[in-house]
């Protein structure tokens, strides 16, 4: 292994950890799950709550701009997917923004009934599928394996929802490959980027993926339950019509007419009132990355998770531990994970030591590698707490069996 | 005109004020846009940013009870509109939430069409019903004058939809009497208590109605854009199937369960991840109504509208200037509105000298009277005011005639 300590003095990303404020004696690799709190937010947020609602009242809408937020926001995220300004607005949650994204991809293709996509892929996202297949009536979710994607897009599939990354495994998807395919079959193509925006480049353009939806409280460290973001491909935008047609959806909110008239580009995607304070906490968490080069997040957070595998391999020597993540780094997206037998109390008792991944059913340990605020030297001793937990069976306590609610 | 001091000083709200934060030199007269902000909120979101987020990162989802918001905010917002524990719950927005319970509603008639309103309800209201109907190619939208309703809720009506207190005009409907009249004729009924909650008591158990949706920023002071709120009968809670189905509505949403199972009672309605912060924010605007008698709000909610509308005929004398209000206090809502062939004007010039109204097309002057902050001495203050500006003619002034982009 190359001396830790020499790869953050080396690395050109050192200087962005400090626009986090991070709990003292913790390594914190779940980030793909909750980003931490980013320097900055909590003084922005103090001053819309007191300087702006307090003082301003309903006169903030036109002195803050808040009526422009979703569109304000969604642009900052754009540059991070590879998305042209105007075609991504934040506001409501990836779960509502899936279906915003589903049914006008589906009316897109009235002939055909297909929806396609991963047995695996995230609850949610097959959720708000039935939930909309239950309402029309129409509408088949077809769930194959993610291995035989591509081979499953055929010609009567009308729209392919695909997660990039594997929220489990961290197996990401070719996102241009995929499209590509889904495009030749005449199929609608929705991606969900829960766990790409913010955590490597991403080129929605490039790929011409007609929608995508995503999440803020991941890589983007919007803060728990952050609004999410909706994309539609800008030459689309104009020809389709929103299920959820809200007012502030609307050409002319405060015409109050009493037909709806879809606002001009994306945001017809807008719904109701937007939640002015979490979008302002996210507006402020996006000012981390105003200088960033995605590619330096992509190959610092491959170099990461590589000395942290590896790490791993040489110190745990145990039979119960195994990679469930690609082993290509290229394959994957942020995060590794491994399966283990005991996986939920060695990730207890890892969180119990400092190092907080989290755990998924049966038997899956994930770990964010987010590079913005993450040291090699914490993906090094992570690694060695982990090989220690497991040689000393530290896990193997009453208290780290214990279930909590949440995990 | 009894004295206005003698009036504060006999009223036994009047200790609530102290529970705002309201600038100097304001009157204001918008609650029913969005509420002030109460004391403590800021400090509470402080803590949710830097002590819960900050501090416990994704642990915050078991140390702080995140998972468990939208009940308990739910729970607070239930006592006010006469709803049992358990039926409510926080999240989302209006429009959101007006589509979920529409298409519960709808789908509880199927052998019937029309979705009744009012063809003055509030626009997102119809549109959120047009895309509705848009997506499932069934339903249609009749809308009727507020006057004509009870006659036009005929055997072929699935669903009644309608707002409690018209946006405009501050007319309250007999929500007792029109839901017994829509399950008279077979339908369910659906109310959106926007300009209820928080403003006067409602009583959805006695009711009978099946779904209520209403809004967290305006009588609740949740802050801009605040989570909206969601209620279905207990007794039904069971028996719909969401169509937003999100994870978060799952019976257990941390077993990652490829297909959707709801969730027990009102909880299945809940869709993506909960907003933390903003719902905070609410929690803490509640606690306003920690120890407050609604029926006292209501009486002196009425007490500072008629107070106002007396002292604004005594001294505005002007043929230009009309009640568009019903005359009978309990016919109204908390709002009362004026009709001004130069109201927007007016309302600019208001604004400038200190009483914040609002103003709505075409000749529309909104007052709210939010009894928790307001004291009788602002408004006869307002009154006066108001008065003066007619007589003087201060609204026609270059500055009180430019359009804002939000009004």
């Amino acid at each position: 292994m190359r001396d830790p300590a020499a790869l953050d003095a080396a690395d050109p990303l050192a200087r962005f950890r400090d626009r986090f404020l991070l709990p003292e004696g913790v390594i914190y690799l779940d980030g793909n799950s909750l980003g931490p709190l980013p320097r900055g937010v909590a003084e922005r947020v103090a001053q819309a709550v007191c300087g702006e609602w307090g003082e301003s009242l309903i006169r903030g809408w036109n002195r803050h701009g808040w009526g422009e937020l979703p569109e304000r926001v969604g642009d900052r995220i754009a540059r991070l997917i590879g998305a042209a300004p105007g075609s991504v607005i934040a506001g409501d949650t990836t779960s509502v923004n899936l279906f915003k994204a589903l049914a006008a991809a589906t009316a897109m293709r009235p002939e055909r009934a297909v929806i396609l996509s991963d047995e695996g892929n995230f609850p949610t996202d097959l959720y708000m599928a039935e939930g909309l297949n239950g309402l029309t009536g129409r509408g088949a979710l077809r769930l194959v394996a993610r291995e035989h994607m591509t081979r499953a897009i055929t010609e009567d599939v009308a729209v392919v929802m695909l997660t990039e990354v594997d929220y489990r495994t961290g197996h990401k998807l070719d996102m241009a490959d995929i499209t590509a395919r889904a495009h030749a079959a005449g199929a609608v193509m929705l991606w969900d980027l829960a766990h790409s925006a913010g955590a490597f480049p991403v080129d929605l353009t490039a790929s011409g993926a007609e929608f995508a939806v995503g999440c803020g409280y991941k890589y983007l460290n919007g803060g728990p339950g952050a609004p999410a973001f909706f994309y539609v491909r800008p030459d689309l935008a104009e020809r389709v019509r929103p299920a959820l047609s809200g007012w502030w959806g609307h050409a002319a909110p405060f015409a109050f007419d009493p037909a709806y008239r879809p606002a001009p580009g994306a945001g017809r995607f807008r719904v109701g009132t937007p939640p002015v304070l979490s979008l302002i906490a996210l507006d402020a968490a996006l000012d981390v990355f105003d200088d960033v080069d995605m590619g330096a997040v992509r190959a610092k957070s491959q170099a990461l998770a590589e000395l942290f595998v590896a790490e791993v391999a040489r110190l745990a020597r145990t039979e119960d531990l195994w990679l469930a993540s690609p082993d290509d780094p290229d394959a994957r997206g942020a995060q590794v994970s491994f399966r283990c037998s005991h996986g939920y109390a060695v990730t207890q008792a890892l969180i119990a030591e400092g190092v907080i991944g989290d755990f998924r059913a049966p038997d899956l340990m994930r770990f964010g590698f987010a590079p913005l605020y993450l040291r090699f030297a914490d993906a090094a001793e992570a690694a060695r707490r982990l090989a220690d937990i497991l040689r000393h069976r530290r896990w193997d306590r009453p208290e780290h069996h214990a279930r909590a609610a949440v995990t």
